[in-house]
């Protein structure tokens, strides 16, 4: 077991910022008090109504002043100006994290803004969530059993990273490290690619000329696809232009294959059609079998 | 209500001719054995053995011998041929429908291959169902508040229509009627459409090269996916097969607005990622807004 953190500054009380505070306080790993920082009053009120911080601000400056672990938890794009901001005020041995969904461009930051504190900054992506936003949608059981993905880069300290995956570890995730290249690549795949395939879907069918009758006779595959496509639009827009080559990438090669489907459709080659669909379903099984293993 | 039906012949005992079948007797509607019909012994087994079923046979010819309704539950590709095949032991008033997923050509198929019988033919689809299969999944609520679309034609029997809308309606399912044409567009865009794109992502990342990696890290999005593309790929090949027209158009559609999305990712335009985003949210809010009214 890890110690309890001193001061912490959670910059960002939404779903994901407020989770792990919940989980590292439910944990009982947490000794100091909680200042969160944010763009929204509302949502730093009720953070602090849910427990989630003790004190807020809207600056990052005064937030940091005196924290031992400093979680970064906004969107991608709001990441560097965060640590510009923050910087003269990090105490010297303050450990930074963030919970980004992509991580070059999040290291680079670091390394731009952040001066001889990027030694100490842990790259981190916790690998859950759902399509509610806010402190609202907090809740502390949100990292159980779920991957956490550390990318500490060949400046980070090791010290630094041991503590921040103990911190994970702690709340029942289970941490894996690996290179923030490798990272973007696999999460373009898994998350990034299926995602964008939603929203196109959806926003495809919203400007269909039935649209209403589109929407109530939505059986279940359309139903699936509004509810990843209802995440939140900003953070969406910042990992498509964090991990832009990598998705580009994803995306070319599933254009390519669902072309490859469309002319199976479109040639009546059934024999190919359901080929694929039942290595589809293949594929699924190994997948379940592979989250109970 | 609708008096019960006597003697029922099902053609077809997995989920969703099961379900029926389960639910018509839940409701105290079926005052006559049901006679069970299809390809294994071993599910025509189960499909006794849970209640579904009275007595089977592999021959439809003998199954709807007496039945006063005749019900097919089977792959679209094979009610042509059960037509063919059933056509002259029919009884002279029974009344015959169906729940497949594509509606054009299961009524060419009726006014081919059943003669007389066509106008007591009422095309049925239950906009229900999940990704399990077979007479071991069926429940009798599946179709508890789902639509159900009926699609006559103008020589389908208008008391045929009432009779099946009727035996709907009794199980709890909201019937709505259209043009199988309509019928056709409207689904393709629903849900053949979404289950293309998740059995062609699902086939994409299955031959990735890192792919157990890519399964390891799945997030919710893909996990979705996965589900989606595990439906019946029988039951896929032929609602391909026999909605091709109707999908092709929507799946231009679609790939047209993902190459869109796709020109804005390169570009880096996240004005319009993020309109694209914020668009799809609504759109989802309006659908689940619509689900509640």
């Amino acid at each position: 077991m890890t110690a309890p953190v001193g001061r912490i500054a959670l910059i960002g009380t939404g779903l994901i910022g407020g989770s792990w505070a919940l989980a590292l306080r439910a944990a009982g790993l947490v000794s100091g008090p909680i200042a969160g920082c944010g763009r929204s009053p509302e949502n730093l009120e009720t953070a602090r109504e849910r427990g989630i911080i003790d004190t807020f601000t809207t600056d990052a400056r005064e937030a940091v002043a005196g924290a031992e672990l400093v979680i970064l938890a906004v969107p991608l794009g709001a990441i560097g100006p965060v640590f510009g901001r923050m910087r003269d005020t990090l105490e010297p041995h303050a450990i930074i994290t963030d919970v980004g969904s992509a991580k070059q461009g999040v290291m680079a930051d670091a390394r731009r803004m952040l001066g001889d504190a990027a030694e100490r900054f842990v790259p981190g992506h916790p690998v859950a969530g759902n399509e509610r936003t806010g402190a609202e949608a907090a809740f502390p059981e949100l990292f159980r059993n779920r991957q956490v993905i550390l990318t500490p880069d060949d400046i980070t300290a090791g010290w630094a990273s041991d503590r921040v995956q103990a911190l994970w570890e702690a709340v029942g995730a289970r941490v894996v490290r690996m290179t923030a290249a490798h990272h973007d690549d696999v999460l373009a795949a898994t998350s990034h690619l299926p995602h964008m395939l939603a929203y196109s879907l959806v926003d495809t069918l919203s400007r269909w000329s039935d649209r209403d009758e589109v929407f109530a006779y939505a059986a279940g595959g359309f139903r699936d696809f509004t509810r990843i496509a209802s995440s939140d639009p900003e953070m969406w827009r910042d990992i498509c232009a964090a991990n832009r080559d990598a998705l580009l990438t994803a995306l070319d090669r599933y254009m390519a294959d669902l072309g490859e489907l469309r002319g199976a459709i479109h040639a009546g080659d059934t024999a190919r059609l359901e080929e694929v669909f039942v290595n589809a379903r293949a594929a699924r099984d190994r997948f379940l079998a592979m989250l109970e293993s």
